[in-house]
């Protein structure tokens, strides 16, 4: 029998995990396989909800818990993180020597963790690559692009985009995203899910509620606080009981955290309950059964279109992110939100896309990455 | 009168200077650039010729001088060092505020100050992108092109590279390298150039000589070493007089150094003297009047396509790098290279080649740069 | 005319500014003197009130601002902060070159700030050393006078525990506690205090009011969370309403947030006021008119004896820390919290002490700072 | 049967190693012990002979090894490592979580890793405590007591000197330094020693010879490299053949290995060879073989002692501590350095001391370590 290949999987926020999960368990129950699991950045933040937790409740063991997050929301503390991120992973990788290193989506730390692989001559696989969008994470994510050795974009354009930056086509592989399985895998329904952890007003969810999660832009980081000011504006004329997530880390978020307990303390009356993390099961039934979707997280591309939920996408940081139908985007301005918003209740439910992939996209990925051979040198592919 | 624009410029090592340098010198003395120079890397360190040292005695002022370098020579303190340049140019950025940062190479520590750019929302100016070669600089090569605003590589074929990987046609500006420049600047002659700063065997440059400069490939640090050897032994074959210049910091370099000081050690006759670094208008000449340039500096594709000087080049650093007929490409093997060192002894110099650029691509640079108009987010350019 | 001595004053949380004020506000106006500050640390957090806008709104001008907090509050993102103090101060040290560096108090990273100064062969002053309590401070603080070249104690004991500690009599200058001076500045009374930057229930401070500050303790911060619940659980009893100050950054402090978090969103009708911060002559009279102060903070010990405010002391934090009459110790037990608040509400107002100084301690320090002369090389008193 | 007690022991230099071997060796016979053996710094480092591969060669399992060494040799670069160390060591120990952290010394990582354990609230046993000396190390070595529970001083005068620091008396064992027992166990005799590995002249070890190490003294960093030639010209005018060993990291070591590299280069004829390190049993009996011990390492005043070598102690580095008959003071001045050594070659061997303990010093510190029971808080003594 053949060496199982070692699989330092390195996981750095609670959105890594949401899509991962269904690769990560397909792959622990693979002799073919020794998975390495390594948890950072604000997976270990009871702030970001410490999905660090999830991850082991969830029965997997971590063999790394690294915290490299500085305090403070601001681009310096923001890169100092990746700094650190590269300092402690390579300590990682010296010491486990894994045959690859995988890699998810176009987090700030995630580059930081590419580099303390590619810089230890290890063989990077990065999932999600190739897509764009606002934000840093545009760059960060077609840098890390260039770093890695083998990849498994969500979609044929991201494919495309892959194969244009000069990647090898024998090196990249588009099954589409496994959240697409994370979605077939939830079996919940909001009103079995325990919504008591977050802080607010209590909600009925059997009465119809929106879901909201707004990042920052960090090349805007320094309207971050507007722009969540106008959302939550048009969440209070829009006078519907809402779930909020509370932002990630980047640049800008101390503004939005700050305009959203503000409007708390303000507005006492609002049905709003904040919360800072779900597990992957609960989160995919509260967004399928929200009557809209308002924000810019990616989970509002990638799982509203496998659920056809109505989205309305507020500002710049998923500009250039191909979607489906069930998308309207908007400026972060209260009254066009509120405008569209009201266009998307009436519509109701659309019907589901298989843009960013279907059932079954775990398995087709670790299967691939069990056949990968591993290398350390790239090169350009010159046209 | 328009506010001048303010540049920091980073220099991560001697040969950054060496190629910067013209283009440092025209801002200076322009009234419409504040030039903030930053020094970092083994530019500081004495094993390396402190380089800062000749920075400062050509007259410009260093406002920053930032130590980032581990110990070691292996992957891990490679990839710490990068941390390190993330973590301490964060702050020098947070400080000094520059509309533009300038960047040359493929360093891995200017893979670092280029995230600490990007993540601050400055816009990012990258000199020499576009290139293939081997080493891990291949790959941070094009990362850092993936987070640079704005590309000024030294090839047409570079300028091609670029774009096809997504950035915008007009954010890209194939001049020339600027080391150009340099050449064109040095009046010196071998013969009044101050040699006694090695050690090892006095030399007489008005006789022949060979210029070795052998780097580690990081992707095959392991055998560094050996393929050192190999040099070394074919150096002591051909029996010249050699001008020998330390390796780089890159992972594998304390191997070649160790054969090096043990060749020395055991080979007291072989009339060989070896230096740290050289002046930019030292370096020129020396290079110039070489009767052959043997190893795997870029300076030997470079600057030696300029000059016309027969190179060698061994191993795979370079490979899929453009070069000019002057040089041929062979194997770490001793028997080998002291073959193909004799078909170029045999030839002699080599028409100049115009491949990289010809006088006047500084001034060019510099002019462009006072046209930029500094922006933030990025977006690839899809076809 | 003397060259001025250039003094770097390091300034690394909201308490340090609040006590050292006085003593900053002579050195700029003193020609003699050359001020240099930093602020690094919670200075720069939000979440702490970002005592750094407060620096700046006095008119002092702040050379250096450096994040180095790392977020999760346990002891290993504590060790790491000072990992990235020592590193980030080691470069602002050997840019400044400074005669002196300043510090005070016992803080995690103010020791990082010691070794960055001590190993740069930087003559460090140190304010506040030599007094004795519970927490990891305690031991920060012995480990700062074993590398400071003078201290100035706030207490008789303390200059005797520090020349017992085999420092040199004449290096220690035991003036008192600049606070001191800072409890004399203020003529503020609560009620013009602007008190609406806090979150929860409106006060009115013409009636009474509890002042609560309650920071972990390192060397027990599992139990920080419920030693607070038995704090709050106590306010909520004695029903008196109450303004809440958010704890320090040390670990377990995350416990205590989260343990306030949850009662503000379980005790709606509890009259309590969350504070991130105060400036300095707005917490002295806000304290001087307290009914009661509650928790571990040292400004309970400090300041409070100044004015004679009657202080529950909590839990083990200032353990064997000299305080006046004015203050009852109490385990973090509820219904023992109770019963010395009663006490303490029956007593009424305390005699002022002068335990830690009185008028006039700022201006001796710096009189006596501007003869110093500095030295590089300690040596232990051997008895 | 009681479970072990699990203990990381931090290596972070050759002389940490060849003092605590004897310890080590005890501790992992012993089933009552747990070893975890840390190793970083200069430990990993080439240029100082890799005393991590020594530890494999002996059986020992290294459980971590890490790199955090800043290249520079500057003051600046000495802090950052601390920094690193900080960093590093906090993630190790929140992994590994033992009962206790022991540490020799009074190095400057040393003091990095001091924190990183305290901080984490780990129990901390220090060896070689309480003793005076010159240069940084004197502050460093005090505040690691400051920091640690339990105490292993190797003099009767530095248990005075601990205690008199304010430490517990029950938490100090003065029972000698363990590298009594290095000296005990060496049956080599030079004549067997491996010399080859050095770089210089070959030496004939049946004849005299002098044994020299000369560190830097941080304190005076910047003339170390005169100090270094004026001993360097005593050794040429005293010719005698001269076994030298390289310096230690601290700031100021690159002037005196420059000095050496120019010496060698400048002098072919003196017989001196030049080492980066030897084996603990190696280096005793070349130490006890030597005609005079010329420098200012510590061994020189530990070892030479227990061997009765003549020593000639140059510089301030040793100021203030206790040393036996056969040592002699000199200043880093040619003349004198020779003067003083011609008056040890005529004395000749010393009787030995027990000044810095006797044969079993190892086993009693194993033993009553597995006795110390582990608790976090200190307290200062107070008198």
């Amino acid at each position: 029998m053949n060496k199982p290949i070692k699989i330092s999987a390195v996981l750095v926020d609670r959105a890594n995990y949401g899509r991962l999960k269904p690769v990560l368990n397909i792959m622990r129950n693979d002799s073919g396989v020794e998975l390495n699991l390594v948890c950072t950045g604000t997976m270990l933040l009871d702030r970001f909800g410490k999905a660090v937790d999830l991850v082991k409740n969830d029965g997997f063991g971590v063999s790394e818990e690294i915290y490299i997050e500085l305090e403070g929301s601001v681009p310096s503390t923001m890169a100092k993180s990746i700094g650190l991120a590269v300092i402690e992973l390579s300590n990682v990788f010296q010491k486990h020597s894994p045959d690859f290193v995988l890699l998810i989506g176009d987090r700030s730390e995630a580059l930081g963790v590419a580099i303390a692989a590619v810089y230890q001559n290890l063989c990077l696989i990065h999932i999600q690559g190739g897509e764009v969008t606002g934000s840093i994470d545009e760059s960060a994510r077609h840098a890390i692009t260039k770093l890695a050795h083998y990849h498994f974009p969500s979609t044929k354009q991201a494919e495309k985009n892959i194969v244009q930056m000069g990647e090898h086509k024998e090196c990249v592989f588009s099954y589409g995203c496994p959240s697409a399985d994370v979605v077939s895998n939830s079996k919940l329904t909001p009103s079995n899910i325990s919504l008591n952890m977050g802080v607010g007003s209590i909600l009925d969810l059997s009465k119809d509620y929106l879901l909201v999660l707004f990042h920052p832009v960090t090349t805007e980081c320094s309207s971050s606080e507007e722009q969540m000011i106008e959302l939550l504006g048009a969440i209070k004329k829009i006078n519907i009981q809402t779930i909020l997530i509370w932002p990630n880390i980047d640049a800008g978020s101390d503004g939005i955290s700050q305009a959203i307990r503000r409007f708390r303390e303000d507005n006492k009356h609002v049905k709003l309950r904040a919360y800072k993390n779900f597990e992957p099961e609960e989160y995919i039934p509260l967004l399928d059964n929200a009557v809209c979707a308002i924000g810019n997280s990616s989970s509002f591309i990638r799982d509203a279109s496998f659920l056809g939920v109505p989205v309305v996408l507020v500002g710049s940081r998923q500009d250039g992110r191909e979607c489906s139908d069930a998308v309207i985007r908007v400026k972060p301005k209260k009254e066009e939100i509120v405008k569209k918003v009201k266009v998307q209740l009436k519509h109701g439910k659309y019907k589901r896309s298989n843009l960013y992939g279907q059932e079954g996209v775990s398995i087709r990925i670790v299967k691939q990455i069990k056949n990968l051979k591993k290398y350390t040198q790239k090169r350009l592919v010159v046209r």
